[in-house]
């Protein structure tokens, strides 16, 4: 399939820079901060946010006013916020705090999942089995990110058959979706179109999604080959921060601004204003008083507005 | 065609860092330190090298070492230094100095071509023809760039027509390769497929090359498109430095590394050594007294040597 076949129609992008954005970045902000970062995201049209992580504030310190900031944001009908959960706890606390949808996480590789979350995968699937059940009893969506999918920082290369037995186990416990995730940013597109495909053929049924860093400046090309592959969701952050505490050298996402002007070039739709993603950049950056990896914002939008064409 | 059919075989990428490069970097940097450049890069496997522009120096005081360079430099045999040349001028200041090859620029658009080179494009065409003939009288291979390609910092858009035409004109004076640039970094995957396309239906039989900059972050996307679409040519610059001295915002190439981490991991043979190119690019950030764009060399190859698989 060509990408222009595969393309026709629109793409979702999820925005994850209050969560996976924020929770590695080195300064901490304030809940204010964070609900004027997502206000900003809602205006410049993004309609899935991944707004905060429910995980042990001993852990990731940057979360710990998950259930503050949930409270404080705006609720519009069109408008969901997903809530990361690592545990059946954070998942009681993120139901009380209303989250739209909740999000697990699934390490493919023993050595990462201990070091995220304290367990093997195979303890990670069954605390997503727990997750899935009563997320399911209380009526909230609940989808799982596969953490290092495409590779891991201490194991290396992961199998493809490592993959795909992770994300079977996953899938018989209904989720509403499925991200590869390339947690540390090593995918190339060939790994994408080999993945996609390997995981579909396994649990075909389950909207799947993705997940990449830029870590080597892959990320943008592997945003492609995953449309190419059919897959319609696309997480991103503003600004293209982020990264992920428990692994050495991963460092931002693929950005949201960046990712929508790729996009937008390809005339594809994504419901969102370049513009406003740009004043939010600079934002950003300001608030968190350093430069942001995305480069749309620095460069402008082509062709500028006031330009000839 | 999909990636994985259209990239059986081999890329060449051609380094462009000592031209293209440090021509634009706010650091000026000694006759020595080019040539150690190039000597790394030869280090590392490059075998094509845009080494020097033999422009006017007092327009890119950066290059005014061009001949003084060329003489230091190790000749072998299967390593060809490209000097780039915009007019007979300088292309008799590269025979001197005895290139193993030169390129020509023409720019699709009158504004950014007259910035750049003081011509309109018909004007530029005109000198192309006049290299072309006395570069083939030399018996040195003669290429040409067609700069902004895919759009222009003054003009907007660039009708794929446009591109055609221009390409059909410089076609005629039967160039070694034509390359596609974006010079801007505007363009996104399905302007490579289109103009790709276009420009091959219209002067089938020239070799076509691709230079990508990665100013909005789409350059390493359109590199993988490139491919896609049939060029096994490919610029880029070590470290990711560069830009254009005559256009606004025109940040760097697409750099070596991450191109030739990218292309391996995608199983496409390049020839060079992953190690030998990060060494390279920490060494040049230290030359040039600042970091570099490229990522690879912070993030490190995956998988690590040493790792378990």
């Amino acid at each position: 399939m060509s990408v222009t076949q595969a393309l026709d129609g629109s793409v979702e992008i999820v925005d994850v820079s209050p969560r996976d954005g924020l929770q590695s970045d080195p300064a901490m902000v304030t809940t204010d901060t964070k609900a004027e970062l997502i206000g900003r995201l809602i205006s410049a049209g993004l309609r899935r946010i991944e707004a905060a992580s429910f995980v042990n504030p001993k852990r990731v310190p940057q979360m710990a006013d998950a259930a503050e900031l949930m409270a404080s944001l705006p609720r519009l009908p069109d408008v969901r916020y997903i809530g990361l959960v690592m545990n059946r706890r954070g998942l009681d606390r993120a139901l009380a705090a209303e989250v739209d949808e909740v999000n697990a996480v699934v390490v493919c590789t023993d050595e990462f999942c201990r070091r995220n979350q304290g367990k093997t995968t195979v303890e990670a699937v069954g605390v997503w089995a727990d997750i899935a059940s009563a997320a399911d009893s209380a009526g909230v969506p609940a989808g799982v990110t596969l953490g290092a999918a495409f590779g891991c920082p201490f194991e290396g290369e992961v199998p493809v058959g490592r993959l795909v037995e992770v994300a079977r186990s996953v899938a018989e416990y209904g989720p509403a979706e499925i991200a590869l995730a390339d947690t540390i940013g090593v995918a190339a597109p060939t790994d994408v179109f080999e993945r996609v495909a390997a995981v579909r053929e396994a649990i075909d049924g389950v909207r799947l999604r993705a997940h990449f860093h830029n870590t080597r400046n892959t990320g943008y090309a592997n945003a492609v080959a995953a449309l190419e592959s059919g897959v319609s969701v696309l997480d991103a952050s503003l600004g293209g921060i982020g990264g992920c505490p428990f692994a050495p050298a991963a460092t931002g996402n693929i950005s949201t601004e960046d990712l929508a002007y790729l996009l937008g070039r390809m005339g594809v739709d994504t419901g969102l204003s370049l513009e406003g993603l740009c004043a939010g950049a600079d934002w950003l950056s300001e608030a968190l008083g350093h430069s942001v990896p995305g480069y749309l914002s620095k460069a402008g939008v082509f062709p500028r507005p006031n330009s000839r064409h």
